[in-house]
């Protein structure tokens, strides 16, 4: 397979834009990209679009990429849309790498864009509660008010819903795991919370994070508390926003750039009913990379709360079991320690539409690895990863991506 | 880029289940395509599965392959969801192509699956509807609702709503081409019908098929009026299915059957401003394959409608613009003509439940070419095609996927 390199990157801001369509969106993002990498439209032999909940949101079911796109001009070439949850546009990305990789095109577009919010926020949490497996959740809620019913305990104000019970699912699931790790390790609620006043602090001094705002461990400890120990500021908003990078064939590189980012992996996994699915892949990454987690520059991994960032330290191996909450306390991946973390402020800062999050991070990559990430900047940095995972069908994560990248 | 071999194939017969999940319609289509090729599920190392609609029909907007191929031991392995509106199922065969044809994978399974009907009808038409620009919809049904109430001339009833305004907008679009066609060319009403017919006896004699029913010209001209000159027989119905293929590395085919069928070109596109779009495709595709549209032996296309066939005729190169009526009345695309077009039945009898289409297509053109294909076996077919669109963007189609493959 050929050598591939990122020679372009760009995104909006993420944020709330209830007046801005997914359109203007992704032509921001996709136009910043071309114009930082001196690409003429034209030279795009093909793009990728992943998205997760536009049919949901807007109605926009189908043909999602070529609604947004066909509008700037691209036409004739192929446009594939990927799904895959949270992980939607980090597989988009690997799509992308694929045709370079293969041959197939030398120049290809990979685009991440969501809009979760609506006026209606309903739609907003059927769209996220449908990243579980639905027909399985409604027998569960079905058989739940069957169950109610049949005790005579419940009040129409009491049935669970089935979009809100996806959605708490998650929270819960990351707050079962924080309970267990705290028990079995030790772990305290002060190293969940450590986390967030990182990626706060990191996401402050980045223009397109959502929240830019500075907050101590009392604020992120005394915010409300969404499933103990989680509070608000440990959890990843909803955002809108877009994403996009511009993939090359290694040999044409430098035609564009002098500082061409290379792909050293893209790997791309469903969970397993066995577990240990991300350690499993992470040294799957590290072997085709010929590298270690202790060669980790720079990291951008997925965040969706504080504990989930924790328990990845452990799982990407950049220290043993049970040593993630040793790992915050000891600065590590603060901006300035060995293995920085999500530079960016990650999902719970920069935001987390979720389509839009696999490219974000790349793009976050890409400009640390050259150097262009303003007040963020890791030193030195010449190697990095992301990590990006999407969905939970039998207690895994649907969709897990790993991208290891190198100057 | 390797030689890639399809070396199973599996479908449900396409129809109406509303009983049925749609994990128990891929189970059948995956278990019929592993047991036919002798590939214990082990072996497949990547799946890629398109689906268009499943958001809207059953709220399932996301990590749809994973929730249907997790249950059946599918666990680890990458599992990438696309989208194409129609096409969606001919672009994960695509994207499962290039995981082999770049080298990264050797044994492949593509997947395509689609629940249209509904209890409630309206969300299949709304699904269907969204196959275009939604935003552009809603902007011109609320100016024509606008317009209207300035005339003070509209009632209630008479207001579009958007979901049949777009569906109605398909089915526009090939009757105003049928029209123009019968125009220009002298095209009759009966050309059309006799494609219909042809399709139908073709669907007659194939068990996979939604409709079974043989049909005379009358018949067809007689069924209730769509969009004049379309007749409801004319038309491709909604349905459900499932079907799957297993794709191959060329250099291990052998270790699986002693009669590959070979991917001579798998192109995707999407549509262009400047038209003649399938035109330009097939020439690319005929160019990389090394033939030209006389080789075809047998032919799947995209009848969404019979005009939508007769078009195809000409813009596949299988006769001049404007003899696509010739064509059919000299019988060379029948059963038995020189040049087979949709002996499964087309969109038209075998049904279009819309992801699943495009592998459909392909399990079609793998029983062919392997003699598999029992009374509606076309003789000695050696070469074919399969051509699969979906959505409208611009006046468009949203994608296009053309396929070769020989034995």
């Amino acid at each position: 397979m050929r050598e591939v390199a990122v020679i372009g990157a760009g995104m909006t801001r993420f944020g709330k834009y209830l007046d801005k369509s997914m359109k203007a969106l992704v032509r921001e993002a996709v136009d910043k990209a071309l114009t930082g990498a001196g690409v003429a439209r034209q030279r795009i032999e093909a793009a990728v679009v992943g998205n997760a909940m536009a049919g949901l949101i807007t109605g926009q079911e189908c043909v999602r990429g070529q609604v947004v796109l066909r509008e700037m001009g691209f036409g004739g070439i192929p446009i594939i849309n990927t799904e895959n949850a949270c992980a939607s546009s980090a597989t988009a990305f690997h799509v992308g790498w694929l045709y370079v990789a293969s041959g197939m095109y030398d120049v290809v577009l990979a685009v991440g864009m969501e809009k979760l919010y609506h006026q209606d926020k309903k739609r907003s949490f059927a769209a996220i509660g449908s990243a579980i497996d639905v027909e399985l959740m409604q027998q569960i809620v079905a058989k739940a008010n069957a169950d109610a019913a049949s005790k005579k305990a419940s009040s129409e104000n009491e049935k669970p819903s089935g979009a809100g019970e996806s959605r708490s699912l998650f929270m819960d699931f990351y707050a079962q795991f924080a309970r267990d790790h705290m028990k079995k390790y030790g772990t305290t609620r002060e190293q969940f919370a450590r986390i967030a006043v990182k990626n706060h602090r990191n996401g402050s001094l980045n223009p397109y994070a959502q929240y830019q705002e500075v907050y101590t461990l009392e604020d992120i400890l005394n915010s409300p508390l969404v499933a103990d120990p989680l509070t608000r500021l440990m959890c990843s908003p909803i955002g809108d926003g877009a994403a996009a990078v511009i993939l090359c064939a290694g040999s044409i590189a430098n035609q564009f750039t002098q500082k061409p980012v290379w792909v050293r992996t893209s790997l791309l996994a469903s969970g397993r009913d066995e577990g240990h699915t991300t350690e499993l892949v992470a040294k799957q990454a590290y072997d085709k990379a010929g590298i270690g987690p202790e060669d980790l520059d720079v990291i951008e991994l997925h965040d969706a709360s504080a504990p989930a960032e924790l328990l990845l330290y452990e799982e990407l191996g950049l220290c043993k079991p049970g040593e993630g909450g040793k790992l915050i306390d000891e600065g590590v991946t603060e901006l300035t320690g060995r293995h920085p973390v999500n530079p960016s402020g990650g999902l719970i800062a920069r935001g987390h539409p979720v389509g839009a999050t696999g490219v974000a991070q790349i793009c976050e990559i890409f400009w640390q690895l050259r150097g262009e990430a303003g007040k963020r900047q890791v030193a030195n940095a010449k190697v990095g990863l992301t990590e990006n995972a999407g969905g939970m069908v039998r207690g895994e994560f649907g969709a897990l991506a790993i991208h290891i990248f190198s100057v």
